[in-house]
């Protein structure tokens, strides 16, 4: 039961994590390493608790990185994606179990057959979304099929917001996690089943397109489609289902004036302006505008057809698009300049709070009748640096390093969590860390 | 004067440089030798010509590849533009004279000094687009300066098209150079300038955002925008000049269309359609139009706001976008299938010509009045094989190997044809090839 818990990555994601493990490592007898590029950052997180201790890694050094692994029994990586393979290949070799939270690859998935013949799991997509989506989706779903019902929609949203009380901007909108992704967001061609027939949206009509979703307690919010609704058929064991969507939830408002960013051209990231360095912000909006009279603003209000003064305009006015201050970044493509706008504008302050709203909406038939299962999970975190994010995406893994270390895990090779064995014990674990899950069931 | 001549590629560009350098070799006491790695190309172009020879070139092994070079004196690289500079380092060792079609990077320039310290000449760029562009643009831009002139704007447009004569269907556009590069043509940002002011046009307007253009002789064109016109502000030694443009022709028409397929969302390539191998163009438009009553074609013309069997719907119907045939190509991206469905409907007959036309316009002040400049370019191929294309990209690089040999050029280092020495002659015996090239002055 006492176990060697190696952490590879003390960035923004390891916090929660790292303090699970820690406060669980006297009871569990688990020593704890974590190691870094950045060997302060790693002892920052370590503090001096007494079974801790970091270590200075540079992960491309192959024999630096077997040395640390031959020493630990689990491995979690909290790596870049494409970093993962090389600490998998390494845990095959010495044979040490592996977690991570990102989505697991074709060649993580060809290392399978390996891992099982050494009695090892490699656990991937074990952080939020992917990861708690999967066991709450999994959980609801194996529910409802042990009742002998047949599931003919699955639509699922999720959110990384801010929480109402830390709410003072127009958008309704914080950075929690990576400010390029939120940038880049829906580029490619969004994808979605409704009622048997393959529906497509390419991004320039993504943010046109939105749901409407209410949460029990949080209130309304909207949602556009992600571009990988299709992939879950398979992994939920849903193949022939004729409705299923996933989305992402914003507060209302937001996707319609993100629609105007990407219209006028902002989350272009293919091409760098030029002179993007000598510019104000107010003469790359006129560079974007049809040319003609009036103010840069009305004309790009009318390119948009929006109200000069309603909710879009206000937003994009809000961000600072219109004021004639320097750009200063050097052949930057509008996507960089949008996102070094943003990454002040909607900087979390040290007390705002973050929220994590996510909902699955089931229909099934049963017995000649139709249903709809709503599941909710909200969380909010405490403040800048303790979110719910964070804990979302750390203490799954933390959890899934005590069911290993306690061998309560039966699974062997490479998964993702859809067990039953790992879902209903994270889950449950996962309420004592502010987690709500609540669900409703009516006939529809 | 005679030369040892080394081609490297006996691909789709290399068919009218390898006849000139053939047909040339007698008389300048040339030897040829084209390599490529499949050795029945280079061959075939070689034919029994005995002052020709063929080898076989695996341009990823050093051994051979330096061997080559160090039998030849000048050096012409087809290879895909990445691959230059391998070959390029290769001919500074080896004391040889370089010349490619491929855009000169930033890592090519950095080789000048090394070049011009064992007086060598390096000339990239010295095809149709980028080359003959910039040797017809500065033969014109010299000759106005030498005036005394104030250039105060310059456009520029060029297009590789289908002969009218050959034009049998409703896009007047069929492939003479990659189809990848129509296909995605325009992505990024179009960024020119305007009476000053910078203008900035992102993808989804690009194709309704068109220049009228008549070319004496040919007719009307349109233009859209190309995202490069900025850099030519340095090439051409126009820094502080107002207005600067550079842009694509097609015929009319082509524009409205093209911008149909990017609305619908053809031309992503981002993401694959997961589904692409089991569904049929319908579906796939089906996939992509709003849902609601009535056909595809109809709520697909009504999304794009465009009449149900005008221009724009009757070329997409041209297409086979509606039919009911199987894509058959696996997790292909929009951007694919299209480009696959194209390659077939736009495919060159073997007895099509080809037609490619290049128009600049040069606004100058001079004595208090202002003048425009209009130089024109045409040429037609002579069917599928002997294309226009082939011929402007190939044929300078050919000449440009004479002038070499023939000890006419006195620059050394890494350059693109901006000078005198270059353009004159190089234009000068591009006419003898049917270049034809016109220009008119007015006051305006």
């Amino acid at each position: 039961m006492s176990a060697r818990i190696l952490i590879i990555g003390a960035g923004r994601s390891s916090a929660a994590l790292i303090k699970y493990c820690l406060d669980k490592s006297e009871e569990l007898s688990w020593t704890v390493t974590v190691a870094d590029a950045d060997p302060a950052a790693a002892a920052a997180k370590i503090g001096d608790h007494p079974r801790g201790t970091s270590a200075w890694l540079d992960v491309t050094k192959t024999n630096d990185r077997s040395d640390l692994i031959s020493r630990a029994d689990i491995v979690v990586s909290l790596l870049p994606a494409h970093l993962h393979l090389e600490v998998a290949h390494d845990c095959i070799r010495l044979k040490k179990h592996l977690i991570t939270a990102s989505y697991v690859s074709q060649e993580l998935y060809r290392l399978g057959d390996e891992a099982r013949d050494r009695e090892l799991i490699f656990m991937g997509e074990m952080g939020l979304d992917p990861g708690i989506d999967h066991m709450t989706a999994m959980q609801r779903l194996d529910t409802i099929r042990a009742k002998g019902a047949k599931i003919t929609a699955f639509r699922s949203f999720t959110g990384g917001l801010v929480a109402p009380e830390s709410n003072d901007n127009p958008w309704g909108y914080k950075f929690t996690w990576n400010p390029r992704n939120v940038v880049l967001a829906g580029q490619g061609t969004a994808q979605y089943l409704q009622d048997g027939k393959l529906k497509f949206i390419p991004y320039q009509r993504l943010f046109s397109t939105v749901w409407n979703i209410n949460v029990p307690g949080q209130g309304a919010f909207e949602a556009y489609a992600n571009r990988d609704s299709l992939l879950y058929r398979e992994q939920y064991n849903l193949d022939d289902i004729p409705t299923i969507l996933r989305g992402t939830l914003r507060y209302p408002g937001y996707a319609a004036a993100w629609n105007a960013l990407v219209q006028v051209g902002l989350t272009d990231a293919d091409f760098p302006i030029l002179d993007s360095g000598k510019i104000t912000y107010h003469e790359l909006m006129e560079a974007l505008a049809p040319s003609g009279s009036g103010s840069v603003k009305d004309r790009i209000a009318g390119m948009l057809d929006v109200p000069p003064n309603g909710e879009v305009m206000d937003r994009l006015v809000w961000l600072g698009l219109f004021t004639k201050k320097r750009i200063r970044l050097r052949d930057a493509t509008p996507a960089l300049i949008l996102e070094r706008l943003l990454l002040d504008k909607w900087k979390l302050s040290p007390d705002d709070k973050d929220l994590i709203v996510m909902q699955h909406q089931i229909d099934y038939e049963l017995d000649g009748k139709t249903f709809r299962d709503v599941s909710n999970l909200t969380m909010k975190g405490e403040d800048a640096e303790d979110t719910a994010m964070s804990r979302l995406v750390g203490l799954p893994m933390g959890i899934f390093v005590r069911l290993i270390s306690q061998g309560s895990i039966k699974a062997t090779g490479v998964h993702i969590p859809t067990m039953k064995e790992v879902y209903e014990p994270v889950l449950e674990e996962m309420k004592s860390f502010g987690m709500e899950l609540t669900h409703t069931t009516e006939e529809i």
